[in-house]
């Protein structure tokens, strides 16, 4: 069966848990058409992160790489439509806090999400969940790892498509960390299955 | 069987959905310990839904009022503290637009909910959906009732507890809508249901 | 000359400094009409705070009282409609954190304004700042102070006007702080100037 | 003298007045240093917009093009760090509505400004005014002009640094459009005159 590599991320910064690590879990082994998802978690640190995603596109050979993130703030599934050559941000889990750097010298300035992402929004609204794209996967971590990933697929010429989709905190996380918008992990769940369901069928 | 009077409202302004008249027409009927809830949907009309409302008291004499109004923008289910002897507001359906009116020139600048605001909270919470008091129902007709029906039952002196829930906008309508915060019916129907527990059991 | 008291607080909770002690400042002084301004910077202390704007009233005996308060988030000029009467929220200067309290026992719910509101938000819009009623003023020393002064003066049967302003956070305290809308020192002092200008032609 | 093309825009969609119009006409000759400013007033017409902006640029010939454009919502100054190849929106005042375009069909997906972005939001907040550096200019009118200047400069080779800074609402908008954060246009004007001089002292 083909594969799809579907990575979320451990808790970061001050928040306890991460909704992001228990959806790609739910969704670990999910066979959907010819397709088999693998979830993997990715630590908070800006060199481990990339180096692990890194490491595991070469080793399960993926033909698609959907990678979340939590959005705290955002109230949609929201697919990243560019990633872009820049590190700035708070203290990572490691302490790094990087400004305005590089992620690779040689790189473009941006990379387009190689995934549907009209398609997606357009279909996760007609099955009942809100959804956008986004135009900005901010400049941390997230944006990292989507860059780092569709740069490698680009210079090693594989047929891979690649982006990132952030999603909004689950009612656990609003509960524990305050005033953010929520939605259940039930939905969370079901609505990163729409968007696999229509990579798949683009595939 | 002791009667709950459970209000929702129509579609108002320029919305098409009410996510309360769904929540409100799901839980009818509905048996919790020795209560039943009897569900009612009244019109978005300052006159009417206030007539409508204290008809409802008077014929079902209920021992407990919770009104539910859609608060689009917040994203956690919240019950009212207060309501205050004013309307004001954007056009009802029948285009009536009072500004600073009273709504009982006798009345009291406000009245406490007599449901158990703090209670509620915690126990959504506990049970995994995000909530808080709210220190404002507005000046629209979600106050209005409000104030209304606490004024009466003073006034009458019924043994009859009296509130009012604001409660996020559905997946549903958010999709029509645009862009505020949502959660699934299925979770607004279960929070609802879980405030209504605790209300009862104070009861 | 008829006398005004206003009131700003000290900088509270995790804030280095608070613009409404800034703008009485300034204004501390000020001839209008017939009337003169006393201000005085009240401390961030639930106890404290009430005590010293009573004890003010007392002993200037002013026609009108109106007391600035710091809502970060806001971006407008707004006047409270009403004042209720609970105590509630985050611990205070001196680490008093009441939960869902009274202010007075045998008070009412709520105290309207006694000022023209209206007549306020609608002669700042004139002059150029936006601004709109609140209806609330939360449930912490803002609300307390404006309840405490309302309720004296309604039991004591002076003849003073009473309410309270909330205003947006500085450019100065936005950059400090963070996250939030600012206005410029002289705007929110400004606005303030025109608000007192209504007051007193109305008194 | 050397040249700074500086440029905002008329209103646009619902909007009945645009404060980028009017900050540029304010400083519309304006000299700093060795520097003057020759500010222009672009339609709101994806085509026109950038066919305009365009020729100016090859008229004047500026070694400096910084465009403003209106975030309504938006409570900061906030240069843009890249523009991306994407024409995408609502319509604009000649009805057109792309939906995912690409600007040029063999422009790279992104271009960073080239302004001193770091050094102008740095600077800002030390003169007093809120800001900071904004990952996404959107996709539409702001973004379209911002991508085709840098494209346009990077083909011929030009010695011009180009960059987009997005600012907040005017108080006159606000109170015109409704709930949206605002600074005074003497605000908005001296912060645009700040990131000039910073601009120009690095030329």
């Amino acid at each position: 069966m083909r594969k799809i590599l579907l990575t979320g991320f451990e808790p970061f910064l001050n928040y306890k848990i991460n909704p992001t690590m228990e959806v790609v879990q739910k969704l670990n082994g999910r066979v959907m058409n010819d397709w088999i998802v693998e979830s993997f978690v990715l630590p908070v640190d800006f060199h481990e992160s990339e180096k692990k995603i890194l490491e595991k596109v070469q080793q399960i050979q993926p033909e698609i790489v959907v990678s979340l993130g939590l959005a705290a703030g955002r109230y949609k599934i929201t697919p990243e439509r560019i990633a872009i050559n820049v590190k700035d941000g708070a203290k990572d889990n490691q302490g790094f806090a990087p400004v305005d750097q590089e992620i690779d010298v040689n790189g473009p300035d941006g990379y387009f999400s190689t995934l549907p992402i009209r398609k997606i929004t357009n279909h996760l609204q007609e099955v009942g969940f809100p959804a956008d794209i986004s135009n900005s996967a901010g400049t941390y971590l997230c944006n990292n790892i989507m860059y780092s990933v569709l740069h490698y697929v680009k210079n090693e010429k594989l047929n891979c498509k690649v982006g990132f989709i952030h999603i909004p905190a689950s009612h656990e996380l609003a509960i524990q960390h305050g005033n953010v918008p929520s939605w259940s992990i039930t939905d969370l769940t079901k609505a990163i299955e729409a968007c696999l369901n229509v990579i798949t069928l683009e595939g």
